[in-house]
């Protein structure tokens, strides 16, 4: 049984009702354990002011969203770079325990799913060396194939995996049950990643009927993933993360008294 | 370059426009080498007539659509094996290359995904058993991911090969580019089939704004797939198949003048 204190909120979740500061107060609210804000929450408030909030409600940041987005540009172009060095920078700021990377679909106008991931292959590579220089964690988060042109053209854990062992150390692995519960190498994988690579833990659910490719995902429980059987396969490895819920719901969750959604997580959470 | 001989017209390009006789003129009128029709089409005009009208204009039937679904109950019912058995049947009274398998998601309610994959590979099994014994080969078709809940949880030429080896004769893979485009071991798992085991070879694109899970496929050309890459390493297996074209377009191919679905596919495909 999961409690809230085990539990870290993705402020995606209430991305529609809450800014930094609001999601910051609902976790204090009700005991969560962790936060991971995005980019452009701590755009909000400035840096300093973020971290002073959420180190004050004593929060982890399970990982800041995100870095990433290698294939912006037909090159890997200095301003690429520079965006990804500034995300390590503010995952150092605010304490996070890992930089998540969402690495970018298909170069632009680009049909070169293989010269795509070289250049994402090199940027995350050069991205890792500053970031092991203020040990911050990369976390690359291996997307569901089917933002795969658009997104992320890691789409499976194995293929993640086969990057980190290329890079060595400092690097690792964001296992969303989301983008990754349909992997018939899914529990392999993991025991593969073992406790090193494995750095976060997302949460939310597949609707059977699902109706938009980005914008609705289910709240646990009310899809068909066996979240409770993948998380012991993280426990197998001596996992210890928060359990991260990210929950992208336009017409849904995003609709409602995000008191409510915090509510309903929690009672989830604790029966999967 | 591809020609129109080397074609095959999968019936569910014109769905909405022909049915069986009217996608057989088609066929003729374009001097197309194939034809792959779903099991609906044989019923229009029974199985014998369906036979003779694919017979005299000496089409090649690239696949019999489909047998599969060994989900579709908790049981792996006879009433599941029957219809199986009569695919099969169906597909050797039509001359068909091969039976194409939609093998099915998760069983009603269920969130059992390593038991409805082990439901669905026994049903794959007897059912080949008995092709065996009429020659027919089965073909598993992997579906994309985004398709694992709910109508096949085969989703990797990887998995869906690891199934053909423990299995053995008499079955192999579809393999279509909208399902499998993304996949970093594409290549090396069209090698690990090699000629006995790609039976199929299934064309379409994948846009870059899909609206719609299933009914927004692309024209060859209009998405982002590599296929003239894919297609090489396919005749790198000496795969001498045709080229099915299967485009699920509910707002745009659809809707269109069937000869002129069929112009530009042909164009397409001499570039791709």
């Amino acid at each position: 049984m999961i409690k809230a204190e085990q539990m870290s909120l993705n402020t995606a979740t209430v991305k529609e009702q809450c800014n930094l500061r609001q999601a910051i107060d609902l976790c204090a609210r009700y005991g969560i354990g962790g936060i991971a804000p995005w980019r452009e929450n701590l755009k909000e408030c400035g840096l300093d002011e973020a971290n002073r909030m959420i180190q004050d409600q004593g929060l982890r940041v399970s990982g800041l969203c995100r870095g990433g987005m290698f294939t912006l540009e037909n090159q890997l172009s200095q301003n690429i770079l520079d965006n990804n060095k500034k995300a390590v920078d503010e995952a150092v700021a605010i304490h996070a325990e890992c930089l998540v990377m969402v690495v970018g679909g298909l170069k632009p106008n680009s049909k070169d799913l293989i010269g795509s991931r070289k250049q994402m292959e090199e940027g995350l590579f050069k991205t890792l060396e500053y970031a092991r220089t203020v040990k911050m964690p990369i976390a690359i988060e291996p997307l569901h194939p089917m933002y795969a042109a658009d997104r992320a053209c890691v789409n499976t854990l194995k293929y993640a995996l086969d990057i980190c062992d290329g890079m060595g150390a400092g690097i690792g692995i964001a296992v969303d049950v989301y983008h990754t519960w349909w992997d018939p190498e899914l529990k392999s994988q993991i025991k593969r990643a073992g406790k090193e690579r494995l750095l976060a833990f997302h949460l939310s659910d597949w609707l059977m009927e699902t109706k938009h490719f980005l914008l609705d995902r289910g709240m646990m429980g009310d899809g068909v993933i066996d979240i409770s059987r993948i998380r012991k396969w993280m426990e197998s490895e001596s996992f210890e993360m928060l359990n991260e819920v990210e929950i992208f719901s336009a017409e849904n969750w995003w609709k409602r008294d995000p008191d409510e959604v915090i509510r309903i997580c929690i009672e989830r959470l604790a029966v999967c």
